[in-house]
């Protein structure tokens, strides 16, 4: 599986964690805009069940910039990303954590970028349909996160996660094998849709969110939201009817009790659901103990499938925009 | 203003801070529901700002309890609020925080419910057209965060605050009253639209998000969404257009620079845009240094006009429900 890049990610880990070890943290800082903030969900989610000490927080480059957060300092550790590594948030969000004496640790596809000359610490990950699940965006930064945890509080999950990162690519095949038909049909019974909503809770929440944003919003100009499914029952579920699409996460982590009733309650006044169920694929080599962890990561990869489909049917190619990288803003 | 009700406030919170002073606290987690869980969104603003050494946490109630955060202990202070005081998740929130050795302070309008019966520590707030500002929800929140910064770190702005919100009634009044014509316009002009999204940021976000989940879509089965105005440029601006109606709140806080720069943007690409900005009501009585804490309560407060105005043209009772307190979920 391109042992070369496998090696690489591992070799990048290591060093970034040498770096890691020097220090003593207090807190992490999960720090990006759009989709590489929304891969950072589910990086807190592990944060705030396996840490004994450390906090997590997540903000949007520009909201960690101007809200100044009191607990940032010395013995934070800021995890930035930005795919180009040019997000001039991000970019200043790194400077701005260096002021204050953080630690900072980008991700980026870009390893020339602003946001790599910005940073303490850069890792490559790899990016496209050739790319093995194992070096791209959320598996490296599964193994920062959990390699933290490791080097700063001993926790034992780094060895589980790493080897099941290894065969993630695997499970990923099968499960868009598996979800092709209905990929297809998304694509062609949601076509004409002009809203459609996300929903999910826990580990799976960001894939919601960035669904709802980057693919819906973004590259389909479709109205969204991600509905947090907990949140659901006190506002949101008065919207449903026969004729509102919804989106339905199932992860396997341990809120999945929320997306459960919620899918449960959707099933009762909505006709249109769309649900994507890990607990449905085949996750074959992820080891037991962070099955709930890798699932979110699973479900992102088949609901692309399903985006590819959409936008072929609508022809309106994913790569559309009308303002992103052509207007000023 | 209703002496006996303002006395009945102070004596609650000098009770609970009398309370606070026992412990040793590490964090605060804010937890509640829906339009309950986003008036403590500028709670948590206030402490990630102002704590010296707290950290703040916020999660709808059962995410709370099932994601079950590993730095939830003895040494936490769990804030909880639900209006009737039953929502089941939130009762059972305080009862998880409690075998945890939290510390439960609880926001209710009803002081025998199950949630207060569940709660170390309850604190009543009025609520309605008569209620006055000091007394209501957000009131007592703000006067409970602050009072644990006083109590816990010595934090000088509980003075400030409450003088504040002593005034903050006459605040209300005088932007209702100078926001009138909008808010019928906004009535007029917005009565048929499927769609309105809101946008905020900082210390604001919460108010654009109880409008989204509580106001449109439970009371007015309109399509929403709360974007945050730093996330926009990254994923969201790419749905304005004409056609596409936006709320846009302008707060004074630090991230003020975010909703002035999403504003700015969509006057350029959009039409619909409905502005409440915070700058042209009347502070008079509110302290310089907490100006930016008070304006989502404002801004909260002028935009429920905006809301009886929106159900009375469109002949939807902000009271009404297909599924809330009337269906099995």
């Amino acid at each position: 599986m391109g042992t070369e890049l496998v090696v690489d990610v591992k070799n990048q880990i290591k060093h970034a964690l040498a770096e890691v070890k020097k220090k003593r943290f207090e807190n992490v800082f999960f720090v990006a805009c759009g989709g590489s903030s929304a891969l950072m969900y589910p990086g807190k989610y592990v944060i705030d069940r396996e840490a004994e000490k450390m906090d997590a927080h997540l903000y949007s480059s520009n909201e960690f910039i101007y809200r100044n957060h009191s607990k940032l300092g010395e013995n934070s550790l800021v995890i930035l990303c930005s795919h180009s590594g040019k997000t001039p948030e991000t970019v200043e969000s790194a400077k701005f954590a260096k002021s204050k004496g953080a630690l900072t640790v980008s991700l980026t596809n870009e390893i020339g970028s602003p946001l790599a000359q910005a940073s303490d610490v850069v890792l490559k990950y790899e990016w496209g349909q050739e790319a093995n699940a194992f070096t791209t965006n959320y598996s490296v930064l599964y193994q920062l996160v959990f390699g933290i945890l490791k080097t700063v509080e001993g926790n034992d999950k780094f060895g589980l996660i790493e080897e099941s990162l290894e065969n993630l690519q695997t499970v990923y095949e099968k499960a868009a094998s598996q979800s092709h038909e209905k990929a297809v049909k998304f694509g062609q019974d949601y076509k004409d849709e002009k809203i459609i909503y996300t929903m999910a809770s826990g580990a799976n929440y960001g894939v919601a969110y960035s669904y709802a944003i980057c693919i819906l919003m973004e590259m389909q100009w479709i109205h969204s939201h991600a509905i947090h499914a907990g949140e659901y029952f006190h506002g949101p579920f008065e919207i449903i009817d026969e004729e509102t699409p919804f989106i339905i996460l199932l992860g396997l982590d341990e809120t999945r009790h929320l997306e459960e009733r919620a899918l449960e309650f959707s099933k009762r006044y909505g006709k249109k659901l769309v649900v994507l169920d890990a607990k449905e694929f085949d996750f074959s080599g992820i080891k037991e103990e962070v099955k709930g962890y890798i699932a979110p990561l699973v479900l992102n990869y088949v609901l692309r499938k399903y985006a590819d489909n959409l936008a072929e049917t609508r022809n309106h190619p994913l790569s559309k925009r009308r303002y992103m990288w052509k207007v000023e803003y």
